[in-house]
Order: structure tokens, then C-alpha cells, then sequence
């Protein structure tokens, strides 16, 4: 099992961070800022990320198996092509995989964030022990995958897990992820701060945040009913100020007796679980 | 295959349907009301039904392998309980296929009424050819199912398929099934006729529902992506004045692109769906 390393990336508005796995843990990570200027720059910080951690493999005398990388933003897992990255536009359309390959030999396969979340959490995080799950990352965007039969449910046509793109409110037109984006208006962090500090517009804001996501919770329940949800993401770091709402909520929607118990369980693998994600999509006996 | 025979029954909040099925076809059907005084008449009315049924089949000497009964309402499929039946309240938490097993003497299986339609569309009517279907029926409510893997998809409590009850509204708190249902005065048949003559209002009317189905519509594909929906129900009469504008909604919120061309097809059993979902959840080879 930990004959073979692989090595996972995960590129995001922000940061990109990289790990070296051994399939069960973290052997090393490393994290650069994403430079978003031109194509060869964000190659050239990649390679910068990976060079170390193939030294690191070459010194221990164990093979790297591939290289996985987890997108910001929708992936055709088909074609293994970026469809857009809303906020890396340089990654529109893409095939960052097929480049990365090229470069450095070694097979490279990628997905989207959530998919990668979802993907580390189910096998060596807070979802080990189910098999019906449920994945959410709540950041500045919110990121959703479901977990089913041993693997992440795509969909026909690569379209399912969009979620925070589902209209909860048909009379203005207002999507999940649009109202989420309106309340914190893009930064979080700082709303938590100030709700922090004793702001009662920031502690509403919360409060229709907990609201929102709970009734998606809930009409993911009617719809799915999974096991249980995992969450993670930057602000669950501010849990207190939404989750009991969100708890509250999604019980109050739900519809089948028996589900209104459907966990909600907090993430393990903290700010790398989507470098773990993408590590785990490296095929390890190939 | 057609040496043995199933008898399937809708009971429906208004008309019970019963139909000998010999596994691709229906032999024989017959049709009486739904009585809804006390349990006892009702299951007076089931053997009127069944009698005739079970001499048509001796006189085929053929063998009737069970009996599968189709419900208009929620049912705990594990337990084989009806939770509730908000149109025929006797059968509230009865557990009728136990009753109708000791009184028949055969194998008796209950399901929920639109997993039975998804499961007759999906086996031998206009989903044949597909493996990844959505079911909606649009009739005086709206019920909905998933048909993946080959069989319905329950979820992990048995609560899945509840899309009439996800809020669509969260300002005002109000599901798919309320705005239908307001739309719709109850009388989807009277609305119907109404914007036949000519009336401006119950024009709009299906416009409105056009738009909230299309827009549920969008919202499952963003969360399941299926091949296809299937749709049927007693409204689907008067497709004409809805149909048209749910397609439009649809595609209008989907995210993925690909997507965009899920097909809606209509139902292909008519008013026999039900009874015939009922006759095939049956175990042919018990």
C-alpha cells in the first residue's frame, strides 16, 4: 500500500498547495500562491510545487505513481478538459492535465474541487465508515459532490453536484450560491469578524446564511436523502455563528420521519483534503 | 416469461385500478371506486377486484406468483407500511399487503404510487432504453421518483423522491407541490378547460406552473443530471399548455452545457402505469 506515492494539487483562486501521499497519509506539502497572469507562469510555480516532492520521493526510492489536480471550478472529467475557472479565467477551456502530463511524464488526471473534497473525506476522512454522502464546502463560493456506491455520482452528462447553482427563490430568480455571495458579500472572513466582534447585521447575515443553506440541506434530504453530510471549507472555521441554523432548518423541511436524523458531520482533512482528493484520483496500480 | 402471472393494484385517492400483467402485458384490467369510509369496505372492494382476476388466470391455468399494490402516498418499502395516505386517511400506518396476504393467500409487496410509475415507464414503457431517468407524475399533486442502477433509488431512509415537498421559495416558505396546488385550485382538469375556452387567467396560470416545474426541472438536473425525464400524470392531457414552457425554463437554469439537452418524454402507459409498477414489484421466480 505504501509502496507508491502519488502527488496531488490543488489549484485554487488563491493558493495552490501540493502533497506527496502515501495513500493512506501526507508525506510532505507545499504551498505557492496562484498566479493568474499567463498559462506558462502558473506552469512554471506548478513545477516549482512539484520538483521538491519528486526529489523527496526519489531520495525515499519510491515510485510516483501520477500526478491528481483539483480545479476551482467545473471540470469535464470525460475529456479531462477545465470547462471555465470563474476565477482563474486563464483555465478556461483548458487541458491543464494533458499539459502537466507532457511536461513532466508521469500520467495526470484532474476534477473539480468539490469532487476532490468529497473523493478525500469519503476514503480517509470524516466519511470512512459511510457510503452515502453528502459533501458540501462552504468558502467564498459553495462547492457540492455527492458520494454514492463507492464513488462520486457525475451524473449523464458530468452535470450533477451543481447545487449552489439551484434556484431557491423562482420569484426573483435567485440562486443559492447568488444569495450566499449577497450575504457575505464575497468575504466571510470578515463577516465572521465582524459578527465576532458584536455586529448585529453580521450575526443576521449569519443567520440567513444558516437559513438558506438549511433549506438546501433539507431539499437535498427530500430529494437524495443521503447518510450523512460532511462540510467543510474555509468557514466552517465560524461553525457557531450558521450550523446550529442550519440544523434547525433542514429538520424543520424535512419531510420523511426517519431522515430528519441525517447527520451533518464537520470535515477532517482541514485545508488539505482537496490536495488529498487529488492525490487519490492517480490511478495507484497503474 | 409469460408462464407465470402477477396481478398489480393503484389505489388511487379516488378509483382503484387492478390488472392481471403476464410480465410485458396487460391480460385484463378492471377499474371501481375508492371507497374511503372504513378499512373493511375498502378491503371488500379490493376482492371485487381480484376475484375476477384469479379466475381469468385459472382459467388459463396460469399461476399468479403475488400481488403488488401501488399507494398514493409515502410507504416505508422496508417495513411495507403505509406512512400516510393524505387521500384515503383509513390507510394511514396500515400495513395493507400484510392484510391482503393472509386474506389471498399470496405474496404481497406495497410501494409508493410514483415509484411505481417510474418502475413500469422505466421496464416496459418510454424509458427502455435508458438507465438514469427521472419520473414526475403531474396529476391533482405532483410526485416524483429516480429510477438508477437499474431500480428505484429509495435513499438512505427511505425518503428520497420527496421533490414536491423542496421549498422553492425560501422567503415565503413555499414548495413545489403548495404553488401547484395554488396554481391549480386542486381542479388541474376545470383550470385546464378553462384556458381551453379562452380564459386569460387560467392561461397564466399554466404559464406560472410551466415555470415552477421547468424551474424544479433545472434544479434536479444541476443535482442528478439524469438522461432523461419521464412525465405522466392525468394534467399531461393538456401538455400543450405547460409543456412548452417548462422545456424553455429548464434549459434556461441549467448549468452544464451538455446537459441542456435533457430530454423530457412523455409517459407511454397512461392510467395503467401504476397498477402495472404494482403487478412488477412482484418477484416473478418466487
Amino acid at each position: 500500500m505504501n509502496k507508491i506515492y502519488t502527488i496531488g494539487i490543488d489549484i485554487g483562486g488563491t493558493n495552490m498547495k501540493a502533497v506527496l501521499f502515501n495513500g493512506t497519509k501526507v508525506i510532505e506539502h507545499f504551498t505557492l500562491g496562484t498566479p493568474k497572469d499567463n498559462l506558462e507562469h502558473l506552469l512554471i510555480m506548478i513545477s516549482a510545487l512539484i520538483e521538491p516532492l519528486l526529489e523527496h520521493a526519489k531520495k525515499d526510492k519510491i515510485k510516483i505513481a501520477g500526478i491528481g489536480l483539483s480545479i476551482a471550478g467545473p471540470v469535464d472529467f470525460v475529456e479531462q478538459k477545465i470547462v471555465r475557472s470563474p476565477n482563474i479565467p486563464i483555465l478556461d477551456g483548458v487541458k491543464l492535465g494533458q499539459i502537466i502530463e507532457k511536461r513532466f511524464g508521469y500520467p495526470v488526471k484532474m476534477d473539480n474541487d468539490g469532487h476532490c473534497f468529497i473523493l478525500a473525506e469519503a476514503k480517509i476522512g470524516a466519511g470512512k465508515k459511510h457510503s452515502n454522502i453528502y459533501g458540501v464546502t462552504i468558502g467564498t463560493g459553495i462547492g457540492t459532490a455527492w458520494w454514492i456506491n463507492n464513488e462520486v455520482y457525475r451524473g449523464y452528462n458530468s452535470g450533477a453536484g451543481e447545487v449552489a447553482h439551484t434556484l431557491i427563490n423562482c420569484n426573483e430568480i435567485i440562486t443559492l450560491e447568488k444569495a450566499y455571495q449577497y450575504l457575505t458579500q464575497n468575504n466571510p472572513a470578515q463577516l465572521a469578524e465582524n459578527a465576532y466582534r458584536g455586529d448585529t447585521l453580521a450575526d443576521k447575515a449569519f443567520a440567513e446564511i444558516g437559513k438558506i443553506l438549511g433549506i438546501a440541506f433539507a431539499n437535498l434530504v427530500n430529494t437524495l436523502d443521503p447518510e450523512i453530510f460532511i462540510i467543510g471549507g474555509g468557514v466552517m472555521e465560524s461553525e457557531s455563528l450558521f450550523l446550529p441554523k442550519i440544523k434547525k432548518t433542514m429538520q424543520e423541511y424535512i419531510i420523511n420521519t426517519k431522515s430528519k436524523k441525517t447527520k451533518i458531520i464537520k470535515a477532517r482533512l482541514g485545508t488539505d483534503a482537496g490536495a488529498i482528493g487529488a492525490a487519490l484520483l492517480v490511478n495507484r496500480e497503474a
